[in-house]
């Protein structure tokens, strides 16, 4: 039986609705999964470490990855850029382990093209003063860049149709189990069971 | 915000793979959905009991239920008839409760020409040699029955194909867990979620 190719799953959703933070706790019950870091121009946030949640690098840096087409995506997002580096995913899909993503939607909408047989999530707060108060707290934003990702925000939700499934981030532990349900149901998907019943 | 219809879980499979006990664990777990009970022309098995696994009809009680149309699907299997009663089934979703069926395969593909909106999920055996055992094991019919079932079983594992998803039926909680994830990512699909995002 040949091995199944691994999982890519790509978590996206506005700025603030939570993405990361349930990111962060499925890699945390399942070790088992890659998480993919992201290249970004972006400045680093306090206890973010470079090569671990990102790729911190200078513009310049950034721009000769694009022209060596080293990114699978990439997109400039509130004046900076981020990008998925190709080759480490790529790799661990074909060695049959899954890879998730967690992108800006420009990001993952690239990498829908690329790969229509992605598993794409869309991440959505339970109301917009609820986005509003979360990017308040992480404080860690001028008044005037909270008010653009807001009003990006509302106009990021439409988006939703891309995807093939929505979690409404209202409580932690249950959109993380329903992460972890999508897992689960989309390795019984038929379509990517291609060799599953040779042996029966 | 509109009330979501329930789902409809057409649990099917070749007979003798299981997806009898793997739907009522699955009813046990989780005793919010609704069970559709089959109406059949085959004799009770000992603790079967009628209106509860199915109701036992006669063959003449049975033609009348299909001129009536009161069936959403029958099927004829191992020279008994198989049907579905509809009026439970479509209020039932209607009202956003979930509804499992369990059912033979020719009868899952006519409710998938009337509700493509289903989940419909193909359970099989590990191997035929565990569901020859299994047939066996069973000790209800005739060792010329038994082959005819796994010939048909044999047979029937081709309509994999017309499934959304596959359970491979090894361990039973392993599979109830997968049947359960199903059942939680189907609610998080974007094409069920029509409503969702009118409040956000």
């Amino acid at each position: 039986m040949e091995k199944n190719n691994g999982l890519l799953i790509v978590l996206s959703g506005p700025s603030g609705a939570g993405k990361g933070t349930i990111c962060q706790e499925v890699l945390r019950q399942l070790p088992d999964i890659k998480y993919s870091v992201s290249a970004t121009t972006r400045k680093s946030r306090p206890g973010e470490v470079d090569g671990t949640h990102y790729f911190f690098r200078s513009r310049e840096e950034f721009q000769a990855m694009i022209k060596k087409d080293e990114l699978l995506e990439w997109a400039e997002f509130c004046e900076n850029f981020y990008g998925t580096p190709r080759f480490a995913v790529e790799q661990a899909i074909q060695s049959g382990m899954d890879v998730i993503l967690e992108i800006e939607i420009q990001g993952a909408l690239q990498i829908k093209k690329r790969f229509p047989q992605g598993v794409y999530v869309f991440v959505v707060p339970p109301s917009m003063s609820v986005l509003s108060e979360r990017i308040h707290k992480r404080g860690t934003e001028s008044e005037d860049v909270i008010q653009k990702r807001l009003e990006t925000a509302e106009r990021e939700l439409e988006y939703v149709t891309e995807y093939d499934y929505v979690i409404v981030n209202d409580k932690l532990e249950k959109a993380v189990d329903k992460l972890k349900s999508i897992l689960v149901a989309e390795k019984c998907r038929v379509k990517r069971k291609p060799y599953e019943f040779q042996g029966v």
